[in-house]
């Protein structure tokens, strides 16, 4: 039986796994994590209005009824490209055909010192340490005397004008303005100065410019204060300081403005000779696998590959069109097909920027406000993996438009019994 | 205007706090953490059916329209009772009336080794760590070739068989014969054994004779193995001793054995000469005093009072009512009027042993099964803070008693990166 090995269980691994059901291989899934994270709402656990289950599914739940199909918890370290053999942390699995989607991850431009004050978003517990950060700030500026160093704790500096940073900067004004509202004595919320700094010319800026006009727009009418063609030089637990030499003091510095392809791009480079780009992406042959090993497949944001000129966007539907297509073409040639090049069909893409506020480009169509918000709660609701996390998210959604309030506002973890004002 | 301090926000603090919000009085609630948690659904985090924040609710939002109430973050670290200030890590709060609701903590009858292989069940964290703990070996048993290696990750051992402990077998029973069935090829998670140690003569000893062999009953039909006048002798990574010089090899040992009064105890017995027993509990007068100083209450888990001859056990219907008792009284003497003591009114005794199977006291009459189970459901849901969280756990446990998944299988953490099968 051909032996088909999944690296990653994201959208790419996940929709290639999904697709390879009814055909005559063995497949494995190997993931560090025992579960699929369903990363475009991951920004709603760092904001408190999801829990972490709700936007993550147990893989071997999802995969349970594919007889073929088996999953592994495991890191892959290695590859013995000659031998078609995955070298993991604790053992070796042989393949027929390697399918690698491991992704991309956070991304400081070289600096080792950014990650631990600026938290970026990836990862579950990504998402929890914002959240405690983001909680934790208005508790010590409730406790704090002096007014500087208040305002410090109640301004929030988001690090790049992408969706990821949008929908941060959206979330914050709401958590800002509406949720924590009456819930503090010595404060007041909704004066905390929410900035977000992009480093182009407009926030959003894979949207046409009328649509990033409109989304800086409403993001000021939210209560935050876009700045662009703005860079940060250098940051640190006090603040950030910006390329025009501006000093900004800020106690709460989320990271939104860069991802790197996942590590196992040099892997590939040194075992099987893959070509990268110097981002660390594969260059990947219109058939989405390596020169020379037609048998290794790279598929998600690991993948580069143009289309009409253009690179293929880092985003969840080239994932998972490339996923199912390196499906099809392992069963294409399992019956002596002749697969087809890949192509990707653009159904359009939308950003959230806070309650009925959405912006949409589908083709040359373009939207903004209430419609492209229920369009986006609607797509987004429409590919969350497992029916009982639909109806709990629609219902925690239905919940908040009511109330204001958000159902996940823990401060969990590591440091999160206070010993101290200035413990973290 | 009088200042009331409160200290822990567990079910005793926050009852009080709630019943002071009509009180002339300063009321002000501290605790380490941002949320009241919900302990008695604790087991149903660390078994994977519900979210850290469905049994959570943050004090804050509770508390949010109590005019008269604030909530502070900070942890209390002694007291000046000469001048009525509690002193925190990092400042001091006067008070006029202190209330002090600290709960309990794990205990390990002073193993300091134990906590590491045995994690107990009384945070959010703790509840996460047993949920990484009992997911991860079904993980690490599937990639094991050694037979007798595997069996020991499929042996889960729980230490105590009061509520908690069989509350946690039975939901482990569970998981192995109903959610896990189909997930594995490699074992078979049906075959997995259950061990409940308990050190009497029987399980839910506090609990009529008749009740605790119809729990055993259950628990014996479910798959768990309940082990009765045994006791853990020594604990390690591999397995446990039991006294009888029997060794159990396994890789998960879950401690449910003992709790202790928090440490705020010593704090009592030193800055105001708060009495303690034995166990570290404060011995308090029949109007939950400290001797000496009316102006002290201590109440809930660490505080000892005898009610019939028998001590009033450490159940949150106690500490509840306690804080509404200390609040009256406050109130009373604001009144200038005549505090009655206190008295405690047991409305009954329930605990759950699995899907539809329960036990409940109530007075002389007893109850078990079917009926038992849908009285401890409503129950629970009844004294559940948040009507958000109510409705999604009420959906929650819908979705799992239709299809008997559940919604919550996440191994997340600190070390939930899987580098090693052995990284544990």
């Amino acid at each position: 039986m051909h032996r088909v090995v999944i690296l990653g269980g994201g959208f790419g691994g996940l929709y290639a796994a999904q697709s390879l059901r009814r055909a005559s291989a063995e497949v494995t899934l190997i993931d560090r994590r025992n579960f699929h994270l369903f990363q475009p709402l991951l920004y709603q656990v760092a904001t408190g209005s999801l829990s972490p289950s709700e936007v993550s599914s147990p893989l071997r739940a999802v995969l349970r009824s594919h007889k073929n199909t088996r999953v592994l918890l495991g890191e892959a370290v290695s590859l013995d490209a000659a031998a078609r053999s995955l070298i993991l942390a604790d053992g070796a699995i042989p393949y027929d055909t390697l399918i690698v989607a491991t992704g991309a991850r956070n991304f400081y431009f070289g600096h080792p010192d950014w990650p631990a004050v600026a938290p970026g978003l990836k990862s579950i517990e990504d998402a929890t340490a914002m959240r405690h950060k983001i909680l934790y700030a208005f508790e010590a500026a409730e406790r704090e005397p002096d007014p500087a160093k208040r305002q410090a704790w109640l301004t929030f500096v988001i690090v790049g004008g992408g969706p990821t940073g949008v929908e941060l900067a959206g979330a914050l004004a709401e958590i800002c303005r509406d949720t924590l509202r009456h819930d503090f004595r010595s404060i007041h919320p909704e004066q905390s100065h929410i900035l977000l700094f992009e480093g182009t010319a407009h926030v959003l800026p894979s949207y046409a410019e009328s649509l990033s006009i409109e989304a800086e727009r409403e993001l000021v009418r939210l209560g935050v204060r876009p700045r662009v063609n703005v860079r940060a030089v250098a940051i640190d637990a006090e603040g950030v300081t910006l390329n025009t030499g501006e000093r900004v003091a800020s106690k709460t510095i989320l990271w939104a403005a860069g991802v790197a392809p996942s590590e196992f791009g040099n892997v590939l480079e040194k075992t099987a000779g893959a070509p990268l780009n110097k981002l660390g992406q594969v260059l990947v042959a219109p058939d989405l696998t390596i020169p020379g090993h037609p048998e290794i497949f790279v598929i998600g944001d690991l993948a580069y590959l143009e289309q009409g000129g253009h690179p293929l966007p880092g985003v969840a539907p080239v994932a998972m069109q490339q996923g199912r297509f390196a499906a099809d073409t392992i069963e294409a040639r399992l019956r002596r097909g002749t697969p087809k090049p890949f192509h990707y069909h653009d159904k359009g893409s939308l950003a959230v920027i806070g309650r009925s506020s959405a912006i949409a480009q589908i083709g040359r169509f373009k939207l903004h406000g209430y419609i492209a918000w229920l369009l986006w709660l609607f797509v987004h609701l429409m590919y969350i993996v497992e029916f009982s996390n639909r109806l709990i998210i629609f219902i925690r959604w239905g919940i908040q438009y009511v109330t204001f309030s958000r159902g996940a506002r823990l401060i969990t973890g590591q440091e999160s019994e206070v010993r101290s004002q200035e413990s973290e």
